[in-house]
């Protein structure tokens, strides 16, 4: 780890640097509460602030120079607010004398019309072609609490707490922190705009460099780099957590997205995927962002989910309950010996249980029988975490009854068993302070954000473990020279997929397709059969005709060879009648598979993040219940076991009311080999496996398709 | 309306006693600052307090008497705290001394155990044998701000907000408010405890006549009155809106309500049907029941979903997206009029649109752009509210940039078009003070709940039209001599339900049924298919055989006749083997039902909200997938159109790729009827159509079955 001042890190001339020129201040924001000078000033920057503008009166004393090219000093940073028509003027006269770092505050660029997408252009090249780096254009900048620098034209926080906020807008380094007006939650920002240069891999680097920083908050819009974005996030991950906002998840957000950062909007779940893959933490909304880093900084990651609920009000204690099981947490059950350590604190007729209602203790003698009861609690093996809700008393008149000097020396004694407030009543400010003092207890806006923190923090210790367990993606080898030879000698027709190559690749990869073959003609249709077992099914295989089944050229339950004759007449004369002009290439003859449940198999490549896996229930179900899984591959076996269990389908496909399981395991072997197929084949642009069918035994693929790049 | 001064009603007693005895004051409590005593002098009563205890010296002057029986003055409220064991000698000395109103603060009742549960029920025969009236047991009681009345032992805001509250914890009376230490929300409160007389339905009735009070906020663990619930809130709903908080959602949850205030723990989705009907909104957690009764007194109810956003930040504008979406809202269109008033305030570069990015006009010229966009949108018939997104100004420094009085005055001009704020920056507290000032917009602590909010509020006028209506439940009379007679001659079996005098009971309802004849023998069998046509299927009938399926007693696709006999054969031969002790009553021949999409009807009977019933997708597949909506019959046909729509199976019902449409109008009718059906006939416990299959034209019942109550 390295501080700031020894990286010589190019990020460091942002951050903290020791001369700044301002270009393009107007004479009345030198004075003006709205600008980047009284911003910076009142930050307490001790570095040298130079002014250029051509139109005041030039004053060494007070550093204002009409141009660059008049400045003697060797300056750090560039901070550029002309007009967009000057930009590329000013970071010429920039490169000219030597300056490496610019922040382009100036709006306008891609973001905004066609000429600004060519600006944009134009500010790359010059970047590409230079000693310089831009941070934005489309900017607030930066800000940096250690070294007292801020970019920002408006006052903002300056405090050295271990969070660093990387995001696509001015919004959180302007601190969106609401709760009875908290600081802002972080001590280094940086505002990416339009990210035509500088990137959010770079800072993500960045920040996970610093000893300064502890976790790392984070709001995109879309991501450019996904494959690095997901290297750079799995390997911080491991060390330093990543707290993730990303906004534009709905339709019309996507759309507004591209006019505000010009970011790609892909689809929220190959983000998500994306996101897991490099176990960073999601936040909601800016609230949990805000919280969950909060969270970071004050607790230790939580052993496991089973939660101990400590309450003066029973109704509280009910509320808790709703929000853990909402939140995927467990409430915890006490030992015996707990229960009996504390017993002699309660009425006979109180049972005592978890959630525990303390309130009968406390009136009675809060300053004896609270930490014995926190306490009892926090010593229970059985309790990975403590909610506790109390009500605020910490005026002088209360002394009696203030019990937050308890739960901060208890929180410090049971470092790794998070305590979490939620506080009602008059003097919930005073409360708030008192916990959070020393930074080892935290009071809740609400008993759900309590509950979903907690929550969090286990889902990031498990993200930790399992990018720090070795990688086993299956040995099993895909037998590339058949499937390099299929696709070889596939030609795309007009319908652009591919059929009986998609099942020759998939049985390549090792997958059991149903038993098929190829009748060219009539003449081999019964020989094309022979060693298959009725019933039988047939489908059209044609470079011309899209919908199979519309145009009549799939027949089911072909029972004997009269019927498969007939079927295959049938089939020719629909097509005749639908689709007279279309080709046939022949006629599949397949197997029909037994009865089981359908599941489908898709991969598909994103602008962004490359290929991902899909895993859904089979047939239309699928998008009628939104019931599918997103990963990006390779998975390993452990993760396609998980993609199983996040199907609503996988209680039946466990089997319900005395059915048969499901031969999982084949289905987790389809994924994995799939996945490998992808990772391998990148000519593979789309492929579906729908239905795959699978029984007690086995998952059979029934039906495929496989799209190629056009470049293929 | 009434205020509490006129109406003369027996919670005045409680409300706005004139004269309180409080019995069970310990010396300590006298100065103690966690007691009745003090709490009740800080909060400004002007009424005569008298302290009952006998081991206090009598002090005429201080009001200190040593029972009841020593007072002269009569009390108008009893405010009771002795130890449980005493609860019942206290209440008759008020009933001798005339004492109408007690409020039972001591616990140890039915939330207990064995003996509490046992003190409850005398504590109740004592009320109805007595002028007597309680509130609790274990209660915190009431308050209320216009009486400067409160029995909290614990210090609580006293505020006029025009809301009172009903809660089954002393919680929500000590002010749940988090955000930015705000006051309580709330003048008058009442705490049910474990409401063994004074009800939730009486305090609703008792603030619904009070001027004073506006809105409604309650908060239940379980109801007892179902129906009485549900016609007074219904009631109450059309004047004044009641905000819902169901505590106990969850499993662990519902287990301990029962524990808490003894309350019944329905199910959840019963909850929320009875609450649909009483035209009540629903808030999911405490803050959001603070929340809505806020916007409750803050705005009027917008007329639609159309929101327009107004945002210094491009970043905080699609955060804003998001959450409008997620909460069912859509983005305003602005209409080219409205783009025209404002064009003159931006650069070329920036298309004006929704959201609207209004930082450049801001920065150059806040005090004259501000208000004229603001208002150009709030003039624009396309939008029904507004989410303002700013940074926080109001810092005499930074009086330029200060739009907080715009907004205030703009309100105020468009009283139907909330403005929901969220603020970011410095200096939120103050933001927030000046907008909310004179009462006519809100600072939302997230986007999120700016967007619930908004999305409540409109479904509250949704709700309150949906009252007002004239409630046309279909006029199509159920045969009822038919059915009377069905049920009169049905003799439940060991299976406990109906199977073939179901099928008789929905026909006469005029359901269709898929055709079906009773054979008794096989001599009469092929006699019964006669007028069927096939394929047809057999099913057991047997009062012993639960579940038919299992015992081989259904055999499917029955082609012809000598199927029939075969079928006939092999499935007594299979129920002979599963199940050789079985009296069989014949064997059902019916129709099989074409193709179709099965859904399933259901309706029971809810210990607290008497008959309910269920649409859900047919098969397995409800379940897996949670594909179900409950309604309190009875239901008018567009209630039935509703649940329809509610099913995620909905766009599969209404044609997906070009199927045709499931007729809809079938499943209504079968839905109205069945609604009828459990009204009209209260010795259905529970009845289940599943499959009732759907195809283009009709709707067919296949399978269904009827359990009688146990004492039919």
């Amino acid at each position: 780890m390295k501080n700031s001042s020894e990286t010589g890190h190019i990020l460091d001339l942002f951050f903290s640097p020791r001369r700044v020129a301002i270009i393009g201040l107007s004479r009345n924001a030198i004075t003006s509460p709205v600008s980047v000078l009284t911003t910076l000033k009142n930050f307490g920057y001790t570095g040298d602030i130079f002014i250029i503008n051509p139109n005041m009166e030039t004053s060494t004393e007070n550093g204002i120079y009409p141009s660059l090219d008049d400045l003697v000093e060797s300056i750090d940073l560039a901070v550029i607010i002309v007009a967009r028509d000057h930009v590329l003027d000013v970071l010429r006269a920039c490169v000219r004398n030597g300056i490496r770092a610019a922040i382009v505050i100036t709006q306008g660029f891609a973001e905004a019309d066609e000429k600004g997408k060519q600006l944009q252009t134009e500010l790359i090249a010059l970047v590409r072609d230079n000693e310089i780096r831009v941070l934005g254009p489309n900017t607030i900048g930066v800000s940096n609490a250690f070294a007292n620098f801020t970019s920002s034209f408006i006052e903002i926080h300056n405090e050295k707490t271990p969070v660093g906020i990387v995001s696509q807008s001015g919004l959180f380094l302007m601190g969106y922190n609401l709760i009875n007006n908290e600081p802002a939650g972080f001590s280094m920002a940086a505002d990416l705009g339009n990210a035509a240069d500088i990137s959010l891999v770079e800072v993500l680097d960045y920040y996970a460099e610093r000893e300064e920083i502890r976790v790392i908050q984070c709001h995109v819009e879309g991501i450019d780099q996904g494959a690095a974005f997901v290297e750079a996030a799995a390997r911080i991950s491991q060390q330093t957590p990543i707290v993730m906002l990303k906004a534009g998840r709905s339709k019309q957000g996507q759309a507004a997205v591209v006019s505000h950062s010009g970011a790609a909007a892909g689809e929220n779940e190959v983000y998500q995927a994306a996101f897991r893959k490099a176990g960073v933490i999601t936040a909601k909304d800016a609230e949990e962002l805000r919280m969950l880093s909060k969270a970071l900084t004050t607790y230790a990651l939580p052993k496991g989910r089973r939660v101990a609920i400590m309450s003066y009000s029973g109704g509280g204690a009910i509320l808790a309950i709703d929000a853990i099981e909402d939140a995927g947490l467990s409430l915890a059950r006490f030992a015996d010996s707990t229960k009996a350590k504390i017993a002699d604190l309660f009425p006979d007729w109180i049972g005592i249980d978890n959630p525990l209602d303390v309130w009968i203790p406390v009136s009675r003698d809060l300053q004896s029988s609270f930490p014995r009861i926190l306490e009892a609690i926090l010593d229970d093996d059985g309790v990975d975490a403590v909610i506790c809700i109390y009500c605020s008393y910490t005026q002088p008149k209360y002394e009696a009854y203030d019990c937050t000097a308890h739960i901060t020396k208890i929180a410090g004694k049971y470092p790794d068993k998070p305590i979490a407030c939620w506080s009602y009543g008059i003097d919930i400010a005073g409360f708030t302070k008192a916990i959070e003092a020393n930074g080892t207890a935290m009071v809740f806006p609400s008993l759900e954000a309590a509950a979903v923190t907690f929550a969090k923090l286990v889902q990031y210790r498990e993200n930790r473990d399992r990018l720090s367990a070795p990688q086993v993606v299956s040995a099993k080898v895909i037998d590339g020279s058949t499937i390099d030879a299929v696709l070889k000698r596939a030609q795309l027709g007009a319908n652009g997929y591919l059929f009986t190559e998609a099942l020759e690749v998939l049985e390549s990869c090792g997958l059991a397709v149903a038993p098929w073959r190829l009748a060219k003609t009539e003449d081999n249709l019964v020989e094309a059969a022979e060693g298959l077992t009725y019933p039988l099914c047939l489908k059209v295989v044609s470079d011309e005709i899209v919908h199979k089944s519309d145009s009549g050229g799939i027949r089911l339950g072909i029972k004997d060879q009269q019927g498969l004759v007939n079927g295959y007449r049938a089939l020719y004369a629909n097509i005749l009648q639908h689709d007279p002009a279309a080709v046939i290439n022949g006629v599949l003859v397949q197997e029909m598979a037994s009865k089981g449940k359908e599941v489908m198999i898709g991969a598909r490549r994103d602008s962004v993040f490359g290929a991902c896996l899909i895993l859904g229930t089979g047939g239309v179900y699928t998008e009628i219940f939104d019931d599918y899984t997103f990963r990006l591959p390779p998975v390993t076996e452990a993760e396609a076991v998980n993609m199983v269990e996040e199907l609503h389908l996988a209680p039946l496909l466990k089997g319900v009311r005395g059915e048969a399981p499901c031969h999982i395991p084949s289905i987790v072997e389809a994924l994995v080999k799939v996945s490998q197929l992808v990772t391998t084949y990148h000519e593979i642009a789309e492929l579906d496996i729908n239905p795959l069918i699978v029984d007690d035994r086995a998952a059979v693929v029934v039906d495929a398709r496989i799209f190629l790049n056009g470049d293929n």
